[in-house]
């Protein structure tokens, strides 16, 4: 176990640590890790809860020995990773919000869409033109025709676009046409096309696997920032599980851990966690208090037309209200969260 | 499935809503649920999205025809079910907020803990006298004692008890000396005990079991009511999951689908859910945020002395600001939905 | 980590396990577990994994130190616990077959299952008298008359009586006129109910929560020996997972972990776990190759008819093949595991 | 809800099912599937068990209208799919063994393994030479090299060659060594590569995602079938759950439903399900018993030695003995197979 100090922790918080360490029957040796001190906890049998460390001055996290994720790990920077698309500042404590269809349909209801986001403040552009479908009969997604069409609304609305890649071919085109390339759930360990995200210049979108651990999320967003590409946002998206009032179970538990152990900022998309129009806004409520770094929300000019997951697409109108709110929230949310840890 | 309109609905709205059942070609019948009227949907094979009507104009809910939950259902009653305990108003529009130990120790400690709660803003004290563990070796509570005890702070502060009961024995003695009888998630499924509860004249606050889908928590809640008792608080603390970083998977999801569903509150137990001090206030302001009218927070004097789930406990200080918080972000929460479905 | 050697072992085994300890970087000390020789592992950040020791000479089982199960334990006592009720032997190396409907209906359909139970070569008859349901409005059971019923169907086939208590008043009843107390998977934490069946002289059929892991399971069985009951049978009977092809998901890879890890005998429930008739048999004959000691089968003269549970059960006919064929599958995997661990 | 009725069905059985919907309440109308005749239910809220109708006599199977797997379906063609690489086939009724390491790490390892399984009767060898890991530091396979000394082993050994393939380019270099193309867990959903792999002339081994439903599965082998290649084996190989004693929970219960739904043949794997060695004995065994037409098996010369999964991996003289029970045991449940449904 490995109890890594903050930046500008004394000699005074380093001792207490390890006065606690020895309180608790075992021996600690100083080491250095990236440019930071750490306190190794050595000669137990099993480790002592992480909490006990935690909430002492000057420390910042603690990691098991064996933590493989050198690079998204919080020991491996100080401080946050920034991600910047256009003037949008992704992770630096505000609030992103990021709208639009699940699918490009045409350029009608994109250009829609795309105008009423910017409208109700929305700061990213979302919308897929390449579909993972569990079926080979459900519309596949515009393919480059969609990606033309969504950097036309980009530029007519000056939101930067986030699109997904499924694989190499359409990966190069989503770097040409948009600004932040989404790797989806079924993809997220599809470890060839990380490391081909990992060589982007564009920021990645990571979006949990439904099977995958805290471990296995970390992990893949290693293999992109071991690539070469340091800007990685992570984006809980529900998992699997027997609870079948929503189409996933959103694990919101998973934002405060995340924001503990990696520098990077996290997202959330209650659209497809949950499925059902009326549970989106609760759930992108919750995010934000939960502390997310920013929202997904799927927004749709007809819902009940919609090619692709109509019932849990907001009318614009109510993504309008909605982004309002989250706004209002997001600020009581900061604010709060200086005076309690 | 049943289309239940709200008490006030008009002619316009029902036929409204037979209009659109006739667009996606099926037929429709009006027929009165409890003293409502309900639009019945036949000759389908396979079920259309309730989303599509819950949006339509003196809609209240959308049911499956089979839907099980007489009682418990929103369909049995018009508006919420409001549990009155002492002063306090369960599911009236404010936030409850239960404080207290997981386990009850001694005097020293209950007391200690009771009076800052209340000092903190606590409606209500917890506290367990009979505690189910895992463990045969582990603390299994002080019994009866405990209940004194418990009854004793529940005068001194004046805040109503919720303390848990584990068997007949046991609920006879919680009824007499506490103010809300608590069923914990491993009796969920007790179904002896519920109806046992179901004869008292104290409220329930019935915790989801960890296997337990949205079905199984209604009708256990429906064991309760149908054997005589209106008064039950639901209370969502995590299910069972792959996801390995916290102990439980809260799934929030469960909230805004219940108040859907039942007029009944619904709390949520983020100590719990999380088993992690550091992830209980940003799951707290999550709770909030989805809807929930009441939350339960483990607090401790000395976290890291407690018999019981010491890591997941706040420290009273810690507890007195998140409660704060948690106020401001339900006023927000509350003029927002307003706005907002 | 504790290494326990079996009652046989040599000094050159625990030698060997050592050097292995030596060579891993760890050091060891030999100590007593209860009246054998165990090795303990020190010196680790992360225990190295157990199956490294388990295939060397002499090694019986490897435990984390932290292990809770006193009794139950493998380490508790040499070979296996052999259950007798009547004249069957649980746990003897022979399989056991229960067979029965969910629910005592009536006189004929008991009767008439029983008999035919008996012919195809039953050991043990099973049937509900007490049934939690999820719904209050379902059948509930016959009580104390279906348990006459069943004690009569006992008495003129011969077969002993398994049948479950839900409470301390029904199992009083179901201990004086059964034969073996099962405890059901909504009731396996029914921590109260464990103790009392803990001071009962009638074995215990012990069922998996559907939410329980290895350890909680372990642990409920633990409840009721340190009670004072030696005498419990544990049974796999499908856990709640997001996989909706079958009611449960039956996890027969416990079979051979309990196996490893404690002397009670394993039963397997493939009734329950399926909800499919068409499962039945292909999940009977790989509970069977997956080495358990007996299985459990739901028999009904009419399934269509049955008030609980028809699509899963088999008509007499069908089980009477089936137990032949589990008969001859059984004798084979006895005679294939003394060549293969 | 569609009963398709076998192709040797007469008018009698088709009346009999037919009456059977009129007694349930429901209309029904034949109509034609593939080359074959069905019975359409009509007129229900809610489906009707299909095990009502599969017991019926000429019954073939029961499908919900909405089935979107025409093309591996039962309903698309008579009888099974047998696939045959060298001389193995598949599918065909007789058990098919497929042994080797996790990794391909030299040539004197893969020689040793591919001989000595050869010996103990293996049909096909397996072994990975592009190795899907969750961290990015892991040992990531050998590549063409791996591919090159597989090919080797194959020629002498004459054992046909199953290796993974992780994106297109290596897809192509596995079509030129290898025998049939694998496409794992966490690549299921990876539909680019499922249609390359549609477009491939050798067989697919699609291992079944960990959190993939029985319905995910199917289409992700219609999307093969789809893009025009008919040979398919699906996998199973666990899937997430809770439940700790087991990496992963094997889901055998999807065995006979596979059978049931579809013509493709069905494999296990439970090494990598179980994690264990000393689990993967009883696991395969039962796999055999629960009617798999196939089991793969990790084997290594020297599993503590192993760069992957070595805790997993048998020996290869557990592997000949194990084998050998196998074959005896798919002996014994191909006879009994047609006595009991």
């Amino acid at each position: 176990m490995l109890i890594i100090m903050k930046s500008g922790s004394t000699r005074e918080d380093v001792d207490r640590v390890r006065d606690v360490i020895r309180g608790l029957g075992f021996d600690s040796r100083p080491l250095p890790v990236a440019e930071r001190l750490a306190v190794g906890v050595v000669g137990y049998d099993e480790a002592p809860h992480p909490d006990l460390f935690e909430a002492l001055p000057g420390v910042d996290l603690v990691l098991p020995v064996n933590h493989a994720a050198r690079r998204v790990g919080r020991q491996a920077r100080d401080g946050d990773t920034v991600v910047r698309v256009g003037d949008v500042e992704i992770g630096a404590g505000t609030l992103t919000l990021v709208a639009g269809p699940c699918a490009v349909e045409n350029e009608d209801q994109l250009m829609s869409v795309a105008r009423l986001a910017r409208e109700a403040g929305a700061d990213l552009l979302r919308g897929g033109a390449y579909k993972p479908r569990t079926s080979p009969y459900d519309f596949q997604g515009l393919g480059e025709d969609g990606l033309q069409l969504l950097a036309q609304a980009g530029r007519e609305t000056g939101l930067p676009v986030v699109t997904e890649a499924v694989d190499e071919a359409s990966l190069a085109l989503v770097e040409e046409y948009g600004d932040v390339i989404q790797i989806g759930a079924r993809n997220m360990q599809n470890f060839e096309l990380l490391k081909r995200a990992g060589k982007s210049r564009r920021p990645i979108l990571l979006k949990r696997g439904m099977a995958a651990g805290l471990e296995d999320l970390l992990m893949c967003a290693e293999y992109v920032l071991d690539a070469g590409n340091p800007d990685v946002i992570l984006c809980e998206r529900g998992i699997r599980t027997f609870s079948d009032h929503s189409r996933f179970t959103l694990d919101l538990a998973i934002v405060p851990v995340l924001e503990r152990l990696t520098h990077l900022p996290v997202f959330v998309d209650p659209s497809h966690a949950s499925g059902r129009r009326g549970s989106v806004g609760p759930l992108a409520r919750a995010a934000v208090a939960a502390g997310a770094d920013g929202v997904m929300i799927e927004v749709h000019p007809d819902p009940v037309a919609a090619l692709c997951d109509g019932p849990q697409s907001l009318r614009p109108e109510e993504f309008a209200a909605l982004a309002a709110n989250l706004r209002e929230l997001a600020a009581v949310v900061s604010r709060v969260r200086e005076t309690v840890s």
